[in-house]
Protein backbone atom coordinates (compact mmCIF):
# COMPACT_ATOMS: atom_id res chain seq x y z
CA UNK A 1 0.00 0.00 0.00
CA UNK A 2 1.47 3.75 -0.98
CA UNK A 3 1.62 5.44 1.65
CA UNK A 4 -0.18 8.97 1.10
CA UNK A 5 1.63 11.56 0.23
CA UNK A 6 1.79 15.41 2.37
CA UNK A 7 -0.66 18.11 1.59
CA UNK A 8 1.65 20.95 -0.53
CA UNK A 9 3.40 23.45 1.57
CA UNK A 10 0.86 25.99 2.09
CA UNK A 11 1.23 29.52 0.62
CA UNK A 12 1.09 32.81 2.75
CA UNK A 13 -2.51 34.00 2.13
CA UNK A 14 -3.27 37.12 0.22
CA UNK A 15 -3.00 40.11 2.59
CA UNK A 16 -6.97 41.30 1.99
CA UNK A 17 -6.92 45.15 1.53
CA UNK A 18 -11.01 45.92 1.03
CA UNK A 19 -13.98 43.34 1.30
CA UNK A 20 -16.78 45.06 -0.64
CA UNK A 21 -20.31 42.69 -0.94
CA UNK A 22 -21.93 43.71 -4.65
CA UNK A 23 -24.76 41.68 -3.73
CA UNK A 24 -26.42 40.20 -1.33
CA UNK A 25 -29.69 37.67 -0.70
CA UNK A 26 -30.73 35.33 1.56
CA UNK A 27 -30.30 32.67 -0.84
CA UNK A 28 -26.19 33.71 -2.11
CA UNK A 29 -23.89 36.48 -2.18
CA UNK A 30 -21.57 37.86 -4.16
CA UNK A 31 -17.82 39.97 -2.57
CA UNK A 32 -15.91 41.76 -4.83
CA UNK A 33 -12.38 41.75 -2.92
CA UNK A 34 -9.17 44.26 -3.30
CA UNK A 35 -5.98 41.51 -2.27
CA UNK A 36 -2.27 42.18 -2.19
CA UNK A 37 -0.69 39.39 -4.34
CA UNK A 38 2.82 38.27 -3.86
CA UNK A 39 4.54 40.74 -6.41
CA UNK A 40 2.78 43.64 -4.46
CA UNK A 41 0.21 44.47 -7.09
CA UNK A 42 -3.39 44.52 -6.07
CA UNK A 43 -6.10 42.50 -7.69
CA UNK A 44 -10.04 42.38 -7.52
CA UNK A 45 -10.90 39.19 -6.68
CA UNK A 46 -14.78 37.43 -6.67
CA UNK A 47 -15.95 35.40 -4.53
CA UNK A 48 -19.56 33.87 -4.61
CA UNK A 49 -20.94 33.21 -1.58
CA UNK A 50 -23.85 30.28 -0.91
CA UNK A 51 -23.74 27.90 2.54
CA UNK A 52 -22.38 24.33 2.65
CA UNK A 53 -24.12 21.42 0.68
CA UNK A 54 -25.14 18.11 1.49
CA UNK A 55 -25.41 15.45 -0.72
CA UNK A 56 -25.71 11.37 0.17
CA UNK A 57 -25.01 8.41 -2.21
CA UNK A 58 -28.46 6.27 -1.23
CA UNK A 59 -28.06 2.17 -0.89
CA UNK A 60 -30.70 -0.26 -0.08
CA UNK A 61 -30.36 -3.29 1.37
CA UNK A 62 -30.88 -5.21 -1.65
CA UNK A 63 -27.56 -2.68 -3.24
CA UNK A 64 -29.39 -0.54 -5.60
CA UNK A 65 -29.38 2.80 -5.14
CA UNK A 66 -31.90 5.60 -5.22
CA UNK A 67 -31.68 8.47 -7.96
CA UNK A 68 -33.75 11.38 -8.36
CA UNK A 69 -34.55 12.72 -12.16
CA UNK A 70 -34.37 16.33 -11.74
CA UNK A 71 -34.93 19.57 -13.43
CA UNK A 72 -32.32 22.08 -13.21
CA UNK A 73 -33.21 25.78 -14.35
CA UNK A 74 -29.69 27.24 -14.93
CA UNK A 75 -28.44 24.84 -17.70
CA UNK A 76 -32.06 23.64 -18.22
CA UNK A 77 -31.49 19.84 -18.42
CA UNK A 78 -33.36 16.82 -16.42
CA UNK A 79 -30.94 14.65 -15.30
CA UNK A 80 -29.98 11.79 -13.07
CA UNK A 81 -28.96 13.67 -9.81
CA UNK A 82 -28.21 11.73 -6.17
CA UNK A 83 -30.27 13.60 -3.60
CA UNK A 84 -28.56 16.93 -2.33
CA UNK A 85 -29.10 20.58 -1.01
CA UNK A 86 -28.03 23.22 1.21
CA UNK A 87 -27.60 23.22 4.96
CA UNK A 88 -29.68 25.67 7.00
CA UNK A 89 -28.36 28.13 9.02
CA UNK A 90 -26.01 25.93 11.99
CA UNK A 91 -27.59 22.49 10.37
CA UNK A 92 -25.63 19.61 11.43
CA UNK A 93 -23.96 18.09 7.33
CA UNK A 94 -25.59 14.29 8.79
CA UNK A 95 -28.69 15.67 10.07
CA UNK A 96 -29.18 18.01 6.78
CA UNK A 97 -28.19 14.62 4.83
CA UNK A 98 -30.58 12.59 6.44
CA UNK A 99 -33.71 15.64 5.83
CA UNK A 100 -32.62 15.86 2.17
CA UNK A 101 -32.81 12.31 1.64
CA UNK A 102 -36.35 11.94 3.40
CA UNK A 103 -37.71 15.32 1.17
CA UNK A 104 -36.59 14.57 -2.23
CA UNK A 105 -36.93 10.08 -2.15
CA UNK A 106 -39.31 10.07 0.41
CA UNK A 107 -35.90 7.33 1.57
CA UNK A 108 -34.79 6.98 5.66
CA UNK A 109 -31.56 5.65 6.06
CA UNK A 110 -29.96 2.87 8.30
CA UNK A 111 -27.00 4.31 8.83
CA UNK A 112 -24.71 7.08 7.46
CA UNK A 113 -21.37 7.25 6.53
CA UNK A 114 -19.26 9.76 5.51
CA UNK A 115 -17.54 10.15 1.98
CA UNK A 116 -14.87 12.26 0.63
CA UNK A 117 -16.66 16.42 0.60
CA UNK A 118 -15.59 18.33 -1.83
CA UNK A 119 -14.90 22.56 -2.79
CA UNK A 120 -16.95 22.25 -6.33
CA UNK A 121 -15.55 25.69 -7.23
CA UNK A 122 -12.70 26.49 -5.45
CA UNK A 123 -11.55 29.26 -7.80
CA UNK A 124 -14.35 31.22 -6.71
CA UNK A 125 -16.12 30.19 -3.84
CA UNK A 126 -15.42 28.87 -0.62
CA UNK A 127 -18.78 26.76 -0.83
CA UNK A 128 -18.40 23.00 0.48
CA UNK A 129 -19.85 19.87 0.26
CA UNK A 130 -20.51 17.36 2.55
CA UNK A 131 -20.90 13.62 1.19
CA UNK A 132 -22.31 10.45 3.03
CA UNK A 133 -23.47 6.95 1.97
CA UNK A 134 -26.44 5.87 3.16
CA UNK A 135 -27.00 2.23 3.87
CA UNK A 136 -30.05 0.30 4.02
CA UNK A 137 -32.29 2.50 2.89
CA UNK A 138 -35.71 2.10 3.12
CA UNK A 139 -38.78 3.70 1.67
CA UNK A 140 -40.76 5.88 4.62
CA UNK A 141 -43.07 8.17 3.30
CA UNK A 142 -44.18 10.45 -0.15
CA UNK A 143 -42.17 12.58 -1.13
CA UNK A 144 -42.10 16.78 -0.19
CA UNK A 145 -40.88 18.63 -2.71
CA UNK A 146 -40.36 22.25 -2.69
CA UNK A 147 -42.26 24.46 -5.21
CA UNK A 148 -39.24 24.81 -7.30
CA UNK A 149 -38.16 21.40 -6.99
CA UNK A 150 -39.58 19.04 -9.94
CA UNK A 151 -38.03 15.38 -9.30
CA UNK A 152 -38.90 11.90 -9.34
CA UNK A 153 -37.15 8.77 -7.97
CA UNK A 154 -35.85 5.45 -9.29
CA UNK A 155 -33.82 2.55 -8.24
CA UNK A 156 -30.29 2.12 -10.31
CA UNK A 157 -28.30 -1.25 -9.97
CA UNK A 158 -24.64 -0.89 -9.30
CA UNK A 159 -24.34 -1.98 -13.06
CA UNK A 160 -26.57 0.41 -14.34
CA UNK A 161 -24.86 3.25 -12.31
CA UNK A 162 -21.22 1.93 -13.54
CA UNK A 163 -22.65 2.34 -17.30
CA UNK A 164 -24.43 5.90 -16.86
CA UNK A 165 -20.85 6.99 -15.47
CA UNK A 166 -18.80 5.58 -18.17
CA UNK A 167 -20.77 6.97 -20.45
CA UNK A 168 -20.44 10.06 -19.41
CA UNK A 169 -24.30 10.77 -18.55
CA UNK A 170 -23.98 12.04 -15.12
CA UNK A 171 -23.06 15.30 -15.45
CA UNK A 172 -23.91 16.69 -12.55
CA UNK A 173 -20.71 16.96 -10.16
CA UNK A 174 -22.45 16.71 -6.61
CA UNK A 175 -23.54 13.16 -8.69
CA UNK A 176 -20.70 11.84 -10.14
CA UNK A 177 -18.29 12.68 -7.65
CA UNK A 178 -19.97 11.16 -4.30
CA UNK A 179 -20.65 8.01 -6.81
CA UNK A 180 -17.34 7.28 -7.80
CA UNK A 181 -16.00 7.32 -3.90
CA UNK A 182 -18.83 5.17 -3.23
CA UNK A 183 -17.77 2.90 -6.16
CA UNK A 184 -13.68 2.54 -4.40
CA UNK A 185 -15.18 2.02 -0.75
CA UNK A 186 -17.54 -0.24 -1.59
CA UNK A 187 -15.12 -2.65 -3.34
CA UNK A 188 -12.46 -1.49 -0.11
CA UNK A 189 -15.03 -2.98 1.64
CA UNK A 190 -16.47 -6.50 -0.09
CA UNK A 191 -12.71 -6.76 -1.18
CA UNK B 1 -22.18 -5.74 -19.65
CA UNK B 2 -25.44 -3.37 -18.76
CA UNK B 3 -27.20 -1.59 -20.92
CA UNK B 4 -26.78 2.33 -20.70
CA UNK B 5 -30.50 3.42 -18.48
CA UNK B 6 -32.31 6.18 -20.34
CA UNK B 7 -32.16 9.63 -18.89
CA UNK B 8 -35.28 11.21 -17.42
CA UNK B 9 -38.02 12.22 -19.45
CA UNK B 10 -37.01 16.14 -19.63
CA UNK B 11 -39.28 17.98 -17.10
CA UNK B 12 -40.40 21.10 -20.04
CA UNK B 13 -38.33 24.41 -18.44
CA UNK B 14 -39.53 26.81 -16.17
CA UNK B 15 -41.19 29.91 -17.86
CA UNK B 16 -39.17 33.21 -17.28
CA UNK B 17 -40.98 36.40 -16.34
CA UNK B 18 -37.91 38.54 -16.27
CA UNK B 19 -34.17 38.15 -16.27
CA UNK B 20 -31.88 40.88 -14.90
CA UNK B 21 -28.59 40.52 -13.84
CA UNK B 22 -27.50 42.35 -10.49
CA UNK B 23 -24.27 42.10 -11.50
CA UNK B 24 -21.99 42.15 -14.53
CA UNK B 25 -18.15 42.01 -14.36
CA UNK B 26 -15.66 40.89 -17.17
CA UNK B 27 -15.07 37.94 -14.47
CA UNK B 28 -18.55 36.87 -13.79
CA UNK B 29 -22.13 37.87 -13.13
CA UNK B 30 -24.69 37.15 -11.41
CA UNK B 31 -28.60 37.40 -12.31
CA UNK B 32 -31.94 37.13 -10.99
CA UNK B 33 -34.59 36.00 -12.82
CA UNK B 34 -38.27 35.70 -12.31
CA UNK B 35 -39.34 31.99 -12.92
CA UNK B 36 -42.95 30.81 -13.32
CA UNK B 37 -43.02 27.86 -11.24
CA UNK B 38 -45.17 24.85 -12.96
CA UNK B 39 -48.06 25.17 -9.62
CA UNK B 40 -48.12 28.62 -11.40
CA UNK B 41 -46.10 30.49 -8.26
CA UNK B 42 -43.65 32.82 -9.18
CA UNK B 43 -40.43 32.61 -7.73
CA UNK B 44 -37.06 34.44 -8.22
CA UNK B 45 -34.32 32.32 -8.81
CA UNK B 46 -30.11 33.19 -8.71
CA UNK B 47 -28.09 32.49 -11.70
CA UNK B 48 -24.24 32.65 -11.23
CA UNK B 49 -22.65 33.11 -14.97
CA UNK B 50 -18.55 32.22 -15.51
CA UNK B 51 -17.11 31.34 -18.67
CA UNK B 52 -16.45 27.81 -18.80
CA UNK B 53 -13.31 25.78 -18.15
CA UNK B 54 -10.97 22.78 -19.00
CA UNK B 55 -9.53 20.16 -16.64
CA UNK B 56 -6.72 18.21 -17.44
CA UNK B 57 -4.98 14.57 -16.31
CA UNK B 58 -1.51 14.74 -17.23
CA UNK B 59 0.06 11.32 -17.68
CA UNK B 60 3.69 11.34 -18.53
CA UNK B 61 4.99 7.95 -20.76
CA UNK B 62 6.30 6.86 -17.36
CA UNK B 63 2.29 6.65 -15.97
CA UNK B 64 3.36 9.59 -13.34
CA UNK B 65 0.94 12.39 -13.22
CA UNK B 66 1.33 15.88 -13.07
CA UNK B 67 -0.49 17.90 -10.40
CA UNK B 68 0.26 21.29 -8.82
CA UNK B 69 0.18 23.02 -5.65
CA UNK B 70 -2.38 25.53 -5.64
CA UNK B 71 -3.22 28.16 -3.05
CA UNK B 72 -7.79 29.27 -3.89
CA UNK B 73 -8.29 32.68 -1.83
CA UNK B 74 -11.74 31.89 -1.36
CA UNK B 75 -11.14 29.06 1.07
CA UNK B 76 -7.62 29.99 1.76
CA UNK B 77 -6.47 26.60 1.47
CA UNK B 78 -3.33 25.13 -0.39
CA UNK B 79 -3.91 21.69 -1.84
CA UNK B 80 -2.97 19.31 -5.02
CA UNK B 81 -4.63 20.32 -7.90
CA UNK B 82 -5.29 19.30 -11.67
CA UNK B 83 -4.41 21.86 -14.17
CA UNK B 84 -7.11 23.88 -15.34
CA UNK B 85 -8.60 27.27 -16.22
CA UNK B 86 -11.52 28.94 -17.57
CA UNK B 87 -11.62 29.30 -21.55
CA UNK B 88 -11.36 32.42 -23.50
CA UNK B 89 -14.08 34.12 -25.34
CA UNK B 90 -14.82 31.39 -27.89
CA UNK B 91 -11.77 29.24 -26.98
CA UNK B 92 -11.71 25.25 -28.24
CA UNK B 93 -11.72 23.40 -25.23
CA UNK B 94 -8.96 20.76 -26.00
CA UNK B 95 -7.03 24.04 -27.02
CA UNK B 96 -7.76 26.06 -23.72
CA UNK B 97 -6.79 22.57 -22.01
CA UNK B 98 -3.20 22.18 -23.52
CA UNK B 99 -2.79 25.83 -22.72
CA UNK B 100 -3.71 25.24 -19.11
CA UNK B 101 -1.57 22.70 -19.13
CA UNK B 102 1.57 24.36 -20.07
CA UNK B 103 0.96 27.55 -18.63
CA UNK B 104 0.46 25.75 -15.13
CA UNK B 105 3.18 22.83 -15.46
CA UNK B 106 5.73 23.63 -18.20
CA UNK B 107 4.82 20.13 -19.62
CA UNK B 108 2.46 19.57 -23.17
CA UNK B 109 0.48 16.72 -24.70
CA UNK B 110 1.39 13.90 -26.24
CA UNK B 111 -2.29 13.28 -27.39
CA UNK B 112 -5.35 14.45 -25.74
CA UNK B 113 -8.72 12.33 -25.04
CA UNK B 114 -12.00 13.65 -23.74
CA UNK B 115 -12.93 12.37 -20.21
CA UNK B 116 -16.44 12.93 -19.20
CA UNK B 117 -17.08 16.56 -18.32
CA UNK B 118 -19.76 18.12 -15.70
CA UNK B 119 -21.40 21.09 -14.26
CA UNK B 120 -20.07 22.13 -11.06
CA UNK B 121 -22.35 23.50 -9.50
CA UNK B 122 -25.95 23.06 -11.69
CA UNK B 123 -28.43 24.49 -8.88
CA UNK B 124 -26.98 27.64 -9.22
CA UNK B 125 -25.40 27.93 -12.50
CA UNK B 126 -25.06 26.70 -16.11
CA UNK B 127 -20.89 26.69 -15.62
CA UNK B 128 -19.72 23.52 -17.93
CA UNK B 129 -16.11 21.92 -17.05
CA UNK B 130 -14.80 19.88 -19.95
CA UNK B 131 -12.38 17.39 -19.18
CA UNK B 132 -9.31 15.59 -20.77
CA UNK B 133 -6.54 13.10 -20.51
CA UNK B 134 -3.19 14.32 -21.91
CA UNK B 135 -1.24 11.07 -22.43
CA UNK B 136 2.70 11.20 -23.28
CA UNK B 137 3.10 14.30 -21.08
CA UNK B 138 5.93 15.93 -21.97
CA UNK B 139 8.27 18.69 -19.63
CA UNK B 140 8.60 21.43 -22.52
CA UNK B 141 9.36 25.16 -20.79
CA UNK B 142 9.07 26.86 -17.09
CA UNK B 143 5.76 27.88 -16.38
CA UNK B 144 4.24 30.90 -17.21
CA UNK B 145 1.82 31.74 -13.74
CA UNK B 146 -0.82 34.37 -13.13
CA UNK B 147 0.06 37.17 -10.95
CA UNK B 148 -2.70 35.34 -8.96
CA UNK B 149 -1.16 32.15 -9.00
CA UNK B 150 0.57 31.00 -6.71
CA UNK B 151 1.76 27.31 -8.34
CA UNK B 152 4.24 24.39 -8.01
CA UNK B 153 4.40 21.01 -10.17
CA UNK B 154 4.78 17.18 -8.52
CA UNK B 155 4.96 14.11 -9.94
CA UNK B 156 2.44 11.43 -8.34
CA UNK B 157 2.59 8.09 -9.10
CA UNK B 158 -0.75 6.52 -9.41
CA UNK B 159 -0.81 4.87 -5.98
CA UNK B 160 -0.08 8.29 -4.81
CA UNK B 161 -2.97 9.36 -6.57
CA UNK B 162 -5.33 6.78 -5.20
CA UNK B 163 -4.38 6.71 -1.75
CA UNK B 164 -4.83 10.69 -1.93
CA UNK B 165 -8.23 10.08 -3.27
CA UNK B 166 -9.31 7.55 -0.84
CA UNK B 167 -8.09 9.42 2.15
CA UNK B 168 -10.18 12.38 1.41
CA UNK B 169 -7.17 14.68 0.36
CA UNK B 170 -8.18 15.59 -2.94
CA UNK B 171 -11.04 18.35 -2.13
CA UNK B 172 -10.93 20.27 -4.67
CA UNK B 173 -13.66 18.68 -7.12
CA UNK B 174 -12.08 19.59 -10.57
CA UNK B 175 -9.56 17.60 -9.57
CA UNK B 176 -10.76 14.61 -7.75
CA UNK B 177 -13.79 13.80 -10.72
CA UNK B 178 -11.48 13.63 -13.41
CA UNK B 179 -8.71 11.63 -11.44
CA UNK B 180 -11.58 9.15 -11.24
CA UNK B 181 -12.98 9.04 -14.22
CA UNK B 182 -9.66 8.33 -15.51
CA UNK B 183 -8.73 5.51 -13.06
CA UNK B 184 -11.50 4.07 -14.53
CA UNK B 185 -10.94 4.28 -18.19
CA UNK B 186 -7.06 3.38 -17.77
CA UNK B 187 -8.07 -0.13 -15.98
CA UNK B 188 -10.95 -0.71 -19.10
CA UNK B 189 -7.90 -0.15 -21.39
CA UNK B 190 -5.58 -2.26 -19.96
CA UNK B 191 -8.05 -4.84 -18.76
Amino acid sequence: MTAIPSDPEPFPPFEVERQEHVYRSPWCALRRDQVVLPSGKLQEYHVFEISPAAVVVPECADGRLVLVGQYRYPHGKTQWELPAGRLGAGEDPALGAERELLEETGYRAGSLHALPGFYPTGGISAHYAHAFWAKDCVWQQPTQHEDAEQIFVRLFSRGEIEALLDAGRLADAFTALPLLYWLRRRDREQG
